[in-house]
């Protein structure tokens, strides 16, 4: 083997060889292989404790997953050429998927490359990693994307939180290309301009396009309400397909500019409004206003981070949702979603259920909201699935 | 009071505040209200320890769900004029969802209706009665149907193995109208000519709608392998979207007769055949012949239909799943099913990935598909969500 042997104890290949990638610090034969010899992100061979290898990844001593499967057997090297077979398998999904270079190509452990997130927006493409091993890699995948794609310019957003855990820093940066230009979403034939650096994540969530397509089929003619817009983008596509008047809130002010120059840009701005402010405090001044829509959308950022936050993140998706059903016009419809993986479908669900009954109304459920298909779940690794929602009817009792 | 009280024991009206609808026998203050002295099927109020009405519904002292709530609050009596209020309510939604008439219009508890399940085909109207409550407001809902859609035909397939426990007759036959003339569903504008004596349930499975809807972006030019077929939904789907060569397979001689008929009807001959077989024989012999399919779709009928047959039947749901993944051309898709309710949606995913791993492949969940948003589920209960399903891309590991 080329690479060093991380050992596993005894029985402790068994998850990783019914699928999942993770090897947790303390499935590790510490005796043998002990995690101090390794660089953070140093490549290794995965071993199990009579010596099988399950495959190649890599290591980090400092986390609490010390060690990701990258490959199943040992015979391919950590480099260049793995990650453009792996780039090349995630593209022909894209490309059966969705007729414009626009998406997210690249899902972590869902595509084989753990640790690694890349989004496409046409000659544009922003990556963020989130382990020390994929940091270590970072050319080899610079390399391998521009040898795949040619992009005009690719983008680092290396800042999200769960790198402290990595013991990485956090940055922004352009990884390849030259400064400059417009970087555009584009989704059911509407443009958003996004920022790559200063944006939310990469800038922008394919993650629910799906989920707003399915909007038009119940918002021509209606009164929309996009709570937590961000760039306006359930708004937007509310008011294109047919939405009399849509109102976008958000708490940044420049969200709130983004959108109106979203709605500006794609023809909207007639029929989309954009407000700034807390989402709670705007839900409680319209119930007080008695002012009602037809759809109400409830797309939040994760109320739940680590689970010991789940108590009070409960609550709160309680509390926004009753909230969001004050302001609702009878036959009215919710859609509410979580994009925390602590927050379970299920409880989701029951937490609407509260405030419906709290209400004395009644719900039907009509749509379960998932993540797009450009996100795929890997179905050994529960982590993966994080995005969840509902589309719901709401009546009087 | 008009109705005679079903008295609960203290404590057992909190689910009912909570949305559900049921009483189970052992809720009932049977020293207060003896149920025996309910005739099956029976109107009553249903009222908490304390005497606090929680609304009007039906007993059936023969069964484990002592009575069901149609009504909170006791204004309005359990007759034709609330069903037609309701039929109107679930109308309104329908007409939302769909541009025509081919729908579930009323999907029991879910629509207020406990117990009836109404499937609208044009101008012809296919019910399912489960209880006695429902069985005694028979001339009622005949009446109110005949009101709110003025059908051609109004039949009742009244012949599920659940009456039993209702101690209901089982069968079929005209409730309102004249016999002859053809019933047709139409779906993604394709006609399907259905039996509603001699059919499965009411004829059609319109709660796998929007799930054949998702193939159209999966098949063009594909080979697809449809099992289980029936009347050949699915397979007669995927012609019409595209499939360069479709196979469906059903054990009954007259499902058979029936997709070529429909094959015929359509004008996608030439592009599906029919084979009469037993799944996993069928398969079985493909995977000795080396066949191989680009689609591969799985939606048995219940292979758990009690919950102590749950070990068996997630067995069957291992093999078959695994079967299905044998005749899989590389990078192919499956499209896996269960309308088993006591089949958890993960426990079906947990079966595919198993099989995953034994054949050393890997997967990707694209897509969990759900029943169709005229089954709407009814958040308090569980029951109501049955139908559940997976697009999975598969992959050599």
């Amino acid at each position: 083997m080329e690479y060093p042997a991380l050992y596993l104890k005894r029985g402790e290949d068994a998850r990783l060889r019914a699928g999942h990638l993770w090897v947790y610090s303390n499935e590790v034969d510490v005796a043998r292989s002990p995690l101090t010899a390794f660089e953070p992100g140093e490549a290794c061979a995965i071993v199990d404790h009579r010596g099988k290898p399950v495959g190649i990844g890599y290591v980090n001593p400092n986390s609490l997953i010390a060690a990701r499967l990258v490959s199943r057997g040992v015979e391919h090297a950590l480099d260049r050429s793995l990650i453009v077979h792996r780039l090349n398998v995630a593209l022909a999904l894209r490309e059966r998927l969705y007729a414009e270079p626009y998406y997210r190509l690249v899902f972590g452990e869902s595509d084989g490359l753990p640790g690694l997130v890349l989004d496409r927006f046409g000659d544009v493409v922003v990556g963020q990693i989130a382990t020390a091993g994929m940091e270590r890699l970072k050319d080899e995948i610079t390399a391998a994307v521009v040898k795949v794609l040619k992009p005009r310019q690719l983008w680092w957003k290396n800042d999200a939180s769960i790198r402290t855990m990595e013991h990485l820093p956090e940055y922004a940066d352009l990884g390849h290309g030259e400064y400059g230009g417009e970087t555009i979403a584009r989704e059911g034939g509407l443009e958003f301009a996004i920022d790559p650096v200063s944006g939310q994540k990469t800038g922008w969530f394919y993650d629910q396009r799906e989920n707003r397509d399915l909007l038009a089929r119940f918002v021509d003619g209606k009164r929309v309400l996009d709570m937590f817009s961000y760039l306006g983008a359930w708004g937007l596509r509310a008011a294109a397909a047919g939405a009399s008047e849509v109102v976008c809130v958000d708490a940044s002010a420049a969200a709130v500019e983004s959108i109106a120059r979203n709605a500006e840009r794609n023809g909207l701005a007639d029929r989309v409004t954009a407000v700034r402010a807390d989402a709670f405090d705007h839900l409680k001044a319209l119930r007080e206003a008695r002012e009602q829509y037809d759809v109400v959308i409830l797309d939040p950022p994760a109320f739940i981070k680590r689970k010991k936050d789940f108590t009070e993140g409960r609550l709160a998706y309680r509390r926004l949702n009753e909230l969001g059903m004050q302001v609702l016009a009878r036959d009215g419809l919710l859609v509410t979603c979580s994009c925390s993986h602590h927050m379970p479908r299920a409880a989701l669900l029951e937490a609407v259920q509260q405030g419906v009954r709290h209400l004395d109304r009644q719900a039907q459920m009509l749509i379960a909201l998932q993540q797009a298909p450009d996100h795929p779940v890997h179905p050994a690794i529960a982590e993966t699935d994080y995005l969840k929602g509902y589309v719901l009817r709401v009546l009087p009792a």
